[in-house]
């Protein structure tokens, strides 16, 4: 019992201090977290009277459990649901303002005459705002149930989602010293393949699982099986060389389908809560009040930037999508600040060595200033619009009303069916499914080098082992490729429908609709094949096996068709159930 | 973000099979613990395939932190209010099974041939039941609210304060290789000193602290708060060279004299399931199975030992203290397992380097078979206390009956005053109040070498640097002197008052009491500055510098005697509110 009182006596003194100055802090009616950080700097070796802490590393370690923890949060309160009904205003302000902030930020450090990658990744500092700020602020203030509140809270999860795939984006970037168009969209496609398989794949598994432990009715198996798979899910997304950060996210999203999401939250709460103190406290041990003396003009400059160009790019992205000024005004000066992902993007780029090392604190002090600003900003919006409205000239005031009538004109009148409003379901269950075969058959090919030595044992020829994985991968995606042909074949109905009208084609709208109908399903099936074919090259039989197994394959899926349709149906079926079903209060 | 990834895949892989393996250990309908430990077994590295962690020393150190956290729940569920109430019974039920148990471990391990250490630890090891396999086992047969069961947690509350005792007479048998019995006064006298202290300074300081931080509203600060408390206590507490668990364990009792205890149990519950369940994976982490197999034989015999010891010791202790035989079978068949302070001896015995290797194993195999047993025996306790009833002869149950007769003829009618009742609480308060006071000595003449090093900088000579310091101290404990003052004259008025009765001194009666009643102060008095000066033998100053500073000292006390009263008096008051308040539900 006596060895590790090095690591208690560092947990004490972090603890000690992040409880004094908080305290301090919320009597002083300043944000808990800069108390954290504050707390941090009085620790850390750059303040007297000495470095407090002797082990940094270990603290360093649980800090990033922080980080999992904190991010696994902000994943239980974003949900598919959610980010369907958010709709077009919040992805319009938020990309609006992460470009603008991106371009800002870059120009910024540009002009400071810092190397392009620390400008990049200033830009991408500045780009994210802070979930955790804003619903302290907000609910402190008591506008969290605010219309304009809301709108805040859907562009933050558009926010996150384009945060994780900057994070992503970034680390390419910063090993590979470049950014091209083809590699963006590469990394961006894995991504996205990546989320879309997790999140179903997840969203059938796990809720359905964590089900199965909560009916035992200890919270203790609860919670083990939440941190189990929450870990585990972390573990695979590093593997896959992706943040420890995503994963956390990914798995807290699918956990928020869970019908035990409250028992969760209520059950992860004082695990994020100390862990976060941890990391928010190892934040401020990285921080040399120096080097804030020496940058004092640029973190000035920046927080100045921070503040207008937030205000300007939201604002006037949710004007442009529809909102009226007052709304506008509020949204952009909410979100003007910087937060816990630019404290994820600043570390990144200090652990992949890319980074100057002034940037780390730079965007502290900027992040603690705009924390501080925040509360004020959301409180002088009302009034600060209210003003420009009366101060506006009424010419102008006029054009700005005359927009937003404009824009509204546009939309189509509710419950009248669109053509895209019907394809688009139909497309989009095409691609998860093709997500979902493309997963299946990457994932065989990873596995190759361990499954095929083990088939070495029974199966001498390359070749042959080959032909099994690649036709094992083929029964496994099978039901996935049946629901793909069905969907392509109505999704050609359809649109042979639409397309070929009698007007034009006479007598052989009914030939040319057929002939567009069988064709686009076989036409659509080839390019499957085409691109199975180009993501398994490392399992892909020689020509002459593979013919033979597709010959195989197709006799087996016409025999097992129904089956394949009701294995398909049922898993739909499950996914569909978990996604509408109410959290339990 | 991508460093620590093997911590990360260690605290995975700890999770998932900890996970995975309680579920399936909560479907065969056994403890959860054990599936902890089974985990620990796969994950380690003697059960095929191999090491499955890369870092053992972090895992074994969030392991450490489960027992801080298990401790500290032991402690906020214990209470002294609780402890003023189990009464006379469980006393005597836990002395008679610790000394038991102590004896036959000892005897064992020396029958098989081990060290005399090995011997003692195997004692310790034993004689302690545990308190979260009995609590789980009592809720899932539904028996949480009978009497038995509230015996049984009097008799664990007992056993917790002994069994630190016990940790503590340990470590200095460990460290010296022996024990004399005037080392293990000292020991044990020394804790009690500071148990005391730490309880009334706590309960002074750390309720009133919480009630302050948790008007915030704020779960987050609180929880931050109470790791605040409970590590920085934990720290002192290891720099004063006493057990982690002791400090865990007390800094618990005090907060459960908060008002907020059951806010703080909320926070805290998933602090400890996560690393309690760390700690026991850590557990059978060491286990090699193989060391089971050749060990086979003692496993089993000690297995037996400590059910049939501890029905015996604990079920004739509850009996002989006066309950009935149905009752102390229910008790002795309750407690009979070992568990997690057992865990504590044993590793304890490793980490000083002076038990063998095979203890540590041989007492979990004996823990886990023991909760194996558990609620089975349990359950089988009162059909056969009640088959007992019926096979005993008559003449035997006749003894017994009387015995609880006589046991029940001996207490005086309630209500009625003793002697014994009122000077009892008298006695308590100074010997209370004499133990902060050479708290208060021995914490300036701890902290002397950089007190003294300090003054250095006013007071050349080291005699007056002496009595600076030790006039220091004297001020400060001048409310708690006058308050020994008190209480020693009315008990002494007291004792005069029964003792000298008119009968036997006649028409001196009043003389001799008055006699009495002001000699006894002053000779106590005098004996206080004795303790105090052999206390604070370092700060001493020399005897003519002493003889003012006690002159001063008098005239002082004359003069602030009001005050002091005062000042002891509203600290008497709040620390009894304290004690009195219910907790919030």
């Amino acid at each position: 019992m006596h060895h590790g009182i090095g690591f208690i006596q560092d947990l004490a003194v972090v603890m000690v201090l992040a409880g004094i100055v908080t305290v301090l802090f919320h009597r002083l009616k300043q944000p808990v977290v800069l108390g954290y950080i504050a707390a941090g700097v009085i620790i850390g070796p750059y303040t007297p009277p000495f470095q407090l802490i002797h082990d940094e590393q270990t603290i360093q370690t649980l800090g990033e459990l922080g980080v999992v923890f904190l991010m696994f949060s902000l994943g239980l309160e974003f949900s598919l649901r959610k980010l369907f009904r958010v709709g077009a205003t919040a992805v319009v302000a938020a990309l609006s303002e992460i470009v603008l902030m991106l371009w800002i930020g870059f120009e910024m450090g540009r002009a400071f005459g810092w190397s392009p990658m620390d400008s990049l990744f200033l830009g991408a500092i500045l780009a994210i705002s802070s979930t955790t700020i804003i619903v302290k602020a907000l609910s402190e203030l008591g506008l969290k149930r605010e219309g304009f509140a809301q709108l805040v809270f859907g562009i933050l999860i558009v926010e996150d989602i384009l945060g994780i795939a900057m994070l992503v984006l970034l680390s390419g970037i910063a090993q590979t010293g470049q950014l091209s168009a083809g590699i963006a969209f590469v990394t961006l496609g894995k991504l996205l393949l990546f989320m879309t398989v997790s999140l179903v794949a997840g969203i059938l598994v796990v809720p359905r699982a964590l089900a199965y432990v909560a009916r035992t009715g200890s919270d203790e198996m609860l919670l083990v099986a939440v941190l189990g798979f929450c870990f585990g899910f972390c573990l695979l997304v590093v593997k896959l060389d992706y943040s420890i950060a995503l994963g956390a996210f990914l798995i807290g999203a699918i956990m928020a389908e869970s019908r035990h999401l409250h028992r969760i939250e209520h059950l992860i709460a004082p695990l994020r809560d100390a862990f976060s103190a941890i990391f928010f406290v190892t934040i401020g041990l990285m921080l040399n009040p120096l080097v804030l003396v020496d940058y004092a003009l640029p973190i000035a400059t920046i927080t100045a930037a921070v503040i207008l160009g937030k205000l300007v790019s939201c604002g006037l992205g949710t004007f442009l999508a529809g909102k009226d000024g007052r709304t506008a005004m509020r949204v952009g000066m909410t979100v003007s600040q910087i937060g816990e992902f630019s404290f994820i993007i600043a570390s990144l780029g200090l652990t992949l060595k890319v980074t100057s090392a002034f940037l780390y604190p730079v965007a502290v002090s900027v992040s603690a200033l705009t924390t501080l600003t925040t509360p004020y900003l959301i409180r002088v919006a009302d009034p600060l619009s209210r003003r420009v409205a009366n101060a506006m000239p009424p010419t102008l005031a006029n054009v700005f009303g005359l927009y937003g009538q404009w824009l509204r004109s546009l939309r189509p009148a509710s419950g009248e069916p669109t053509v895209l409003g019907m394809t688009w379901p139909i497309v989009v269950q095409i691609a998860v499914n093709l997500s979902l075969v493309a997963a299946i058959f990457l994932g065989v090919s990873y596995s190759a080098p361990w499954t095929s030595g083990f088939l070495a044992n029974w199966l001498g020829e390359e070749s042959m082992r080959r032909v099994v994985l690649w036709s094992g991968a083929l029964v496994l995606s099978m039901p996935f490729l049946v629901a793909v042909w069905r969907k392509a074949t109505s999704l050609a109905m359809l649109l042979a429908e639409v397309s070929v009208q009698p007007a034009t084609a006479g007598r052989f709208t009914g030939a040319i609709r057929q002939t567009i109908a069988q064709l686009v399903p076989v036409v659509s099936m080839i390019g499957v094949f085409l691109l199975v074919a180009a993501l398994s090259g490392a399992i892909l039989p020689p020509v002459g096996l593979l013919a033979a197994v597709l010959v195989c394959a197709a006799l087996l899926m016409a025999v097992l068709w129904r089956w394949c349709v009701k294995i398909h149906a049922s898993m739909q079926i499950a996914f569909k159930e978990t996604l509408n079903e109410q959290p339990d209060p």
